[in-house]
């Protein structure tokens, strides 16, 4: 979410600095699309965003903190989306598989894939930003599923005994199919309806194990 | 398996040139974890093995060809143990659990997972690299187990309608966890028991779905 959305007059040195903080964001985005994480230089990130180095530098300590603020940017936009998906209901069933189609075509674009292989690909050399990527993001959006599923376990909606292991099972049975394919190659296509039908297979399976119908 | 196994008296030329492939695959292996794909070199490949690189050529066209072989012949080996612990029987839920316990542990292994993130982050750089991994190995290897599975169907042991789809459910519910924990966490370390419990757990839904029992 845009940070100036709800402000109707900020102050224009205010506004100055946010336009430039999301210029930033923008290119850095596109510039680590580009050549990866060891690829990429603050300096070319500067050029791109037409902004001075000593700018980017008042904005994002370094290159880390400022991959780390895109990942959680998105992961955290996504996982609230998440959230919101699987509100209170007695139909978890119904509830579950609007979730899964949500989550899937949400997780399942190129440019999310992309952005996976490029972090993977530099666990070895820069763990700390792998390890940034699954703590902020990941399990942080994990967590709040297993919140949810325990609060359905416990209104006798699902039968969970362990929420994080049925969290994370839910997780993979939705997304592991097309996310595999995807991470070894750059070029996957899916389709809505082939995405959904992995969400649906996926959700099946999963009541079939933590459902009560 | 290496070539010289079960022939007792190879020709020494024969012999000789067996062992130079056998240390050119180890070398290449070796380099290609410290460097990964792309910071490996052919040069390095030949110094390491202590052969020349005319030698290397003469076994292996290109880099691509090296890697791919390290690959399919790491793939191949775990996907015949995959079809071996799922023999013949009446016990299909007891087999599926050995099976799910012998892959888990022969897959979520240290050097295994850091030759997987090293294809993953090469995937856009070296796309053919990347398919050949998933083609050579993982689909082969889903394959087979589908076929196992449509066979188990078939004698009434599972009820399975899509023997494809059912095999990556299998195999992603297995391994995902301790899996998608390591791509991002080089260090990450999996007790045996935490392997087994990820295993065990993930036949358990499997069957609840798949299961006639």
């Amino acid at each position: 979410m845009h940070q100036s959305i709800g402000r109707e007059n900020p102050a224009p040195a205010e506004g100055r600095s946010t336009r430039k903080r999301l210029a930033i964001l923008e290119a850095a985005r596109e510039v680590f699309m580009r050549s990866g994480y060891g690829g990429s230089s603050m300096d070319e990130i500067a050029a791109v965003a037409k902004v001075s180095k000593q700018t980017v530098y008042k904005h994002f300590a370094d290159k880390e903190n400022l991959f780390t603020e895109i990942i959680t940017k998105d992961m955290d936009r996504r996982s609230d989306e998440l959230i919101r998906a699987l509100s209170d209901t007695e139909d978890a069933d119904g509830n579950l598989r609007h979730l899964a189609r949500r989550h899937i075509t949400s997780i399942v674009k190129p440019e999310v894939m992309r952005v996976r292989r490029i972090v993977i690909g530099e666990a070895d050399r820069f763990p700390e930003l792998a390890r940034a990527w699954s703590q902020t993001g990941v399990e942080r959006g994990l967590a709040k599923l297993a919140e949810r599923l325990a609060d359905l376990s416990r209104r006798g909606l699902l039968r969970v005994e362990d929420p994080d292991l049925a969290a994370q099972h839910f997780n993979w049975l939705i997304l592991s199919i097309p996310m595999n394919t995807a991470m070894f190659d750059p070029d996957a296509q899916f389709t809505r309806d082939e995405l959904e039908r992995y969400a649906d297979e996926g959700v099946r399976v999963f009541l079939a194990a933590y459902g009560v119908g």
